[in-house]
């Protein structure tokens, strides 16, 4: 949504909908349809309501407010439209009030920004470039959507910052990079931080994205965020996480960006992505409750006032894992929130729910890609939840077929075996696995369920047994105690309990290994059983290896042994990608 | 599976194992484990069978045996290798004896054909070119996998004709194309029959596919099959159905091969690509329990013979949505059930029962991919189930994104919303589709809970409501009676009954439109409804539209002014592609 239009010949001008002012008014949970809707904001949410509102009601009049120049524009397509990969400007377009008429005889007017709501009166307060007018409504369905954060820096208000949240903010952003400006700096490493970064560095421009967690991407794990910095470093951007713009100075050239670690950094354009809040200023005062500045609504969008409903980035909701209260700002659950309010405004006997959105989210980040669903470990760790992480790197598709790549992937379960949260990077069939993660989750599979899953198996598109499988077998060993497994966050702490055993050939142990490990080739485990017994001298065995397989074999030959043994789950890789940066200096050569 | 090796040779020598003949047997199913299990087979089932057991017991005798020269190869990568798209012979060996040995202290033995069970002794008969021995076991798998069918075709002995079984089937094809042959028939247009006629005609070999069902790939609605028809053409590909090889005249030059439809074909070589039943004509002097050629187990692998399992493609199972019993020669199944046995082998306790396979299957044509699960509408058909099946054909990823491409996606349920089976064609992200519906079927979701599916959303990815998504939102509709389909296979019936309404542009309809239809695009309908009273005369209307959405908002609007509807479900590009190559003579331009 564009920032709200100030018109100068603001005046109070009575709406003349005969049907709000004069009609009763059924309510909207009885038998009798609303005969006029009205819909504050046409994107996402709002106009999926407005839709589906019209193919349940072929006569309620329905009217969308939008304060912009467009609606059902293709928010999450504006990265590209900067970046060129989406050519025209039109594209993003994906529907014009004329065509919302001509379909669906919706009453769509751009250039309506609402300034309040009048819930005793039931009307809506209207500016436009005309004046103030007033709208009655016998339903209303707030959908007004997110804006930029804006964080307390000096000097934001300089001309070369820009949002990215409109058509018009990508039309200007890549009229700049089209103009051949030298160097940009994004603020913030989320996913709109992270793809405009990625279209801009594409365009040769140099780029750096500043990221106040400590790593990019925040929402996943330390170890999946890795090989995404990693990523952004071989586009050639400088990726500084930790840190945070302090103070931006407006220069002729250039702007002048003092970060909170001290340096600074000159950038010609600055993107300002450091999230959203829900763009709900113009409520506040209606009485309309509020939570943390997002509207807060039961199972079928109602808020606290009679015949008002909201969807979307706006509102609050509550995280099915962790029971978490937050905003979900995507347009997944947006779109279909949209249409189960509709529903239920229009058809209430039949309507659904709306589920509490799980956060699925993903993003192509240069070749790779990063996708998650559920809670991941510190919102589980903040929630207080028991659970399991296990990690694996299995390829996408059969080894032997070209193309195979490897995937890094971990879920989470409970004690009990319920899934509570997956995460993925890699560069081909990442978003399958999480959509199949995401499916199970909600239909409330436990981990040892995935064994059963009948997925789609050719050399081309997976595994005969697929990771999603696999997943539930090691899970399935984990509840059952066939393994036990111990998580890279403890690394420490083994060190200092367990004989730590690297099962790997001397040939991968050279290229690095935990310091103190003792290293036995697994092949070789069977004969070498007494030299491991004597040295862990009574302590249990930390088995590592790899990525997981050969630690679980050895793990098995020192259980049937009479050895305690648990096994680092992930092996190497997610050990390396924990440590990041300062692998290299921390693992020893053998 | 190799064909049995003869031996000339053939004696019987005792085997010396120990523990076969002298330790007294535990039962599996009691609190001992085996002390000597033996498998039979060394691919997918039983060797994922072996593997685990040794990760469940460390002391336990594993020995497999297997007829062929190679355990644990890649049999779905054959037709690859073949084509050259995998390069080397040894990617198809995914593991050998060596390694197992040294890595799961596995004792494999190729080359050993077991010619029979003595279930009294607890011993198999075992031939191999050093003669015939005898074997115990404790504990017995029997996963002899399938062989390929051989019709009653006169000639089938020609030495042109090859299967595609084995590593050696495979590089003898190799050789043949390498040789620079010039032309090639496939006997069947299965799912290795159509893998083979792509690998060979893209080497440039004419290449004739024969199938004797209505279409290629049998387990598919007809309306997915002709995409696929019109890929392998434009593979260069002659598709010839509802034909078989009646008889093979071996020539010096080239084979002849008759047709049932008179018709013939010359070919330098040919594969044998019929289907597969089960290899086991070795057990049945022993008392084992068969259906059909197939072994019959429990939920555990258990057939009717003490000690002794079965797994993968010689088992029949109950198919979970219309109880149809048949086996399913796939390979992620057999590998899933192999571990199963395994666990109630060594762990009975902590073992899950093998779950009943939907038949999830996924196959690469040209650019296509083709993918199912569950029921198709001809086994349904034949089972009697209530059911509706939808059509729909979104993009795949958002439309304004580059490469996005349409998905044809089918999905059944009953009346009470159940699902029962989904099918996918398109270029990309079909996989995927059809994974989610896989699961989701596993988990026992109605049609209306795809609605809720948190999907992985951005726009290189998917759409905001994803296909799935939409599957359930018309799925719903039609359930609450929101819409009302029918089915293209209804096509004539409705033609009688209906008046029938084509809603879309004029120069759509110029292309071709079923005859007698009206057309009134569906932007004109409110102001034209009287126009299609009159001319339903009392009749229903039956709505078309290009894939289905503006007969939806058609259907809405005819209802809302008191007319009877109902929707041709997938429009015109189900229709089209249901009348195949009939469509341009059947359909009149306006």
């Amino acid at each position: 949504m564009t920032p709200a239009t100030t018109s100068p010949e603001s005046s109070s001008t009575p709406d003349n909908g005969a049907a709000s002012s004069t009609a009763p008014r059924p309510s909207p949970t009885g038998s009798g349809r609303p005969r006029r809707l009205v819909v504050v904001g046409g994107v996402a949410g709002g106009m999926s309501c407005a839709a589906r509102a019209r193919r349940l009601s072929e006569d309620a009049e329905i009217i969308v407010l939008d304060r912009g120049r467009h609606v059902s524009f293709a928010n999450c397509g504006l990265p590209y439209y900067v970046g060129g990969e989406i050519e025209n400007q039109d594209d993003l377009l994906v529907q014009t009030p004329e065509r919302l008429r001509a379909w669906l005889n919706l009453d769509v007017r751009t250039g309506h920004d609402v300034t309040g709501i009048d819930p005793e009166a039931q009307e809506v307060i209207v500016r436009t470039a005309a004046g103030e007018q007033r709208l009655g409504y016998d339903a209303l369905v707030l959908a007004p959507g997110a804006k930029a954060a804006r964080p307390p820096v000096e000097g934001l208000d300089s001309p070369r910052v820009s949002t990215l949240r409109t058509v018009e903010d990508a039309a200007r952003l890549r009229e700049q990079a089209d103009a051949g400006v030298e160097s940009a700096l994004v603020l913030g490493a989320g996913f709109i931080g992270i793809e405009a970064a990625e279209v801009l560095a594409k365009r040769g421009i140099a780029t750096t994205v500043v990221e106040f967690a400590e790593h990019v991407l925040p929402p996943l794990d330390r170890e999946h965020a890795y090989p995404i910095t990693q990523e952004l470093r071989g586009l050639g951007i400088d990726v500084r996480t930790g840190t945070a713009a302090k103070s931006i100075t407006h220069g002729t050239d250039a702007d002048e960006v003092l970060l909170s670690d001290g340096t600074s950094v000159r950038a010609d354009m600055i993107v300002l992505a450091t999230g959203v809040r829900p763009d709900t200023d113009a409520f506040a005062a209606s009485g309309l409750e509020l939570e943390r500045g997002a509207i807060v609504v039961d199972e079928h969008g109602r808020t606290n006032l009679p015949h008002v409903y909201a969807v979307g980035d706006a509102t609050v909701s509550t995280d099915p894992v962790t029971g978490a209260r937050r905003p979900v700002p995507l347009a997944g659950p947006a779109n279909r929130a949209g249409r189960l309010v509709a529903d239920f405004i229009m058809d209430p006997e039949h309507a659904r729910p709306i589920p509490a959105p799980l956060g699925t989210a993903v993003v192509r980040v240069g070749e790779m890609t990063a996708a998650m669903t559920g809670a991941n470990r510190d919102s589980l760790d903040a929630a207080g939840i028991e659970y399991t992480t296990i990690h694996l790197h299995p390829n996408q598709h059969a080894g032997y077929f070209p193309g195979a790549s490897q995937l890094h992937l971990s879920v989470s379960f409970a004690p009990d075996g319920r899934l509570l949260g997956a995460q993925c990077v890699g560069r081909d069939g990442v978003d399958k696995r999480i959509d199949v993660l995401a499916t199970a989750i909600r239909a409330g599979l436990g981990v040892a369920d995935l064994i059963d899953l009948d997925l789609a198996y050719a050399p081309p598109f997976g595994q005969a047994k697929d990771p999603v499988n696999l997943a539930g077998m090691l899970g399935a060993n984990v509840l059952n105690g066939t393994v036990d497994v111990w998580d890279v966050r403890d690394l420490e702490q083994v060190r200092q309990t367990h004989l730590l055993l690297d099962v790997r050939t001397r040939a991968e142990v050279a290229g690095g290994m935990v310091p103190g490990a003792l290293n036995i080739p697994h092949t070789e485990l069977r004969a070498r059983i007494e030299e491991v017994r004597q040295a862990a001298a009574g302590r249990p065995v930390g088995v590592i290896c790899q990525v997981g397989v050969r630690a679980n074999i050895a793990h098995r030959i020192l259980v049937g042994n009479g050895l305690a043994s648990s096994v680092q789950t992930g092996g190497m890789i997610t050990l390396r990608a924990w440590l990041g940066d300062d692998a290299d200096s921390y693992l020893v050569r053998a």
